[in-house]
């Protein structure tokens, strides 16, 4: 079993920290000099006119990730900002769908890849905006790193108040490398769900955010319980209070509960945000409550 | 965008198919002679008394893949089969806690790790019983391949009728290589929810097994419906029907509807499977049906 944690540092250093999976574990002094060469230079001057950066990730994978990406970037560009998502989901990006612009295709300009502009002045950059819906595409690693510089470097961002970033399940080398790829990262919303079984994965989703750097702006619960549309009855279908419980453990803010409602599935589907869709939800509400809690964080207003 | 599209014909084969991510897209004769040779040998050693070797899969994440792959391991345990349960989740192992034996560990015996016992006939091998519970590991790629092939080719099966193995979410490498160092699979369970959004990574994992020519069973939809414990309505909070759709669109067999259930995240939390506490409940129905369906598919009986 020894043999299997050691793995890590059998592997020896070839000093490329540009292209080096064991980024975050690594101590040696050399590193540091990577941020200042070659693609990380090309990636600041890409977003360098994005006034802020912020993940939205989970590590567990279904617990809404995308639709709490989606619906940020809809609230704060219903309160005017202009918004880009970057959709770093490569085996089921699901954004272009959620934001009612599938089928679109990204094009090229001067600079790289031109943005699909989507409702308000939300915009989008996702793999499922270059391969046609129905091709199936088995992605390697190599494929996957060398996407997310593409996505980094070589993407007409222009000027910009938000980049939101659906970082896809996981807490792994490529969840690393999508936090090692995007320079000067403002902050991180973790998404979970109400269960206990859940929450080792969402821990490990803001440990790696800290061992990154990558300030933490909370916690939201997902799917945090059912209010019957028949006799209105509240139901925690999935639990209650873990993602409130994770804050609390490691002292991160708690930023709020969304329940689960079938009109957020639906919107989904629809293509149009369910805070656009049905301001007056409580899910929204949350949503609001979230953007807010943000933008506070980061001084914005 | 063609350039990101043709990354993955741009490296050179190196004939070690059997640490290849490339192995089910390549046409080259040569891998052919992969499957007679080292570790692909000690796993059919390993596996070489195991009867049955079952895939529970999804794509997407956060489906209840581990929940229906305990489940189903529970029906079969009740109908009196030696079952082994192999959680191939490194990021976030939860067979463990859902089968009440978090805390304890694998053992090593002469051939290998020694499986750990849960009630019933069940035996299980998972990460979760070799890393302490607050262990914050990042796996990277070379890593996982090797823990892989550790649980396939030094682990002491023995006598058993099925291997039940939890396939992580994803259609990418990591999964292939699930699939590539397990000898001999008998057939995949595929789980997905029933929203029309999640439907594109199901399709994924389904169009992957047949390329690996492992037969589909066929699809489960999990989180389907739910039925208020107040009033007895019935809500479709997640949509209905992705999953029916999506067997007749592959035409694979449909295997049933498991409902949402607050006792089902219940039971996960409380370790023991939820066809063993609430048997009469419609989602152990659903299970004992899918089970029942499997064996038919096997002939076993």
């Amino acid at each position: 079993m020894n043999e299997i944690k050691a793995i890590n540092v059998q592997i020896s250093c070839n000093l490329e920290c540009d292209s080096c999976e064991r980024f975050y574990d690594c101590n040696a002094p050399e590193k540091e000099s990577f941020k200042e060469k070659g693609r990380m230079q090309l990636a600041r001057e890409a977003m360098g006119r994005i006034k802020y950066k912020i993940l939205v990730l989970g590590g567990k994978g279904g617990v809404g990730k995308t639709m709490t990406a989606v619906n940020l970037a809809a609230v704060l560009a219903m309160k005017g900002r202009k918004v880009t998502v970057l959709d770093q989901n490569f085996d089921g990006p699901a954004v272009p769908r959620m934001l009612g612009i599938e089928g679109k295709k990204l094009s090229i300009g001067e600079r790289g890849l031109v943005p699909v502009d989507a409702s308000l002045d939300i915009q989008v950059v996702s793999m499922g905006l270059i391969l046609e819906e129905n091709e199936v595409l088995t992605w390697f690693h190599d494929m996957k790193r060398n996407a997310l510089e593409e996505f980094s470097c070589h993407v007409e961002y222009g000027d910009r108040d938000y980049l939101v970033i659906d970082v896809p399940a996981g807490t792994s080398s490529e969840t690393v490398n999508v936090l090692k790829y995007i320079p000067d990262l403002d902050g991180a919303v973790v998404v979970t769900v109400p269960s206990m079984v859940s929450q080792n994965v969402a821990k490990k989703a803001v440990l790696l955010c800290l061992k990154a750097n990558i300030k933490v702006f909370g916690i939201v619960e997902n799917m945090s319980g059912f209010t019957c549309p028949d006799c209105n009855e509240r139901v925690d279908i999935i639990q209650r209070g873990g993602g409130e419980m994770l804050a609390e453990e490691l002292k991160v803010p708690f930023l709020g509960k969304i329940p689960l409602d079938p009109m957020v599935a639906d919107s989904s589907d629809e293509g149009k945000p369910f805070v656009i869709s049905y301001p007056d939800r409580e899910a929204s509400k949350a949503m609001v409550s979230i953007a807010e809690s943000v933008e506070e964080s980061l001084g914005y207003s």
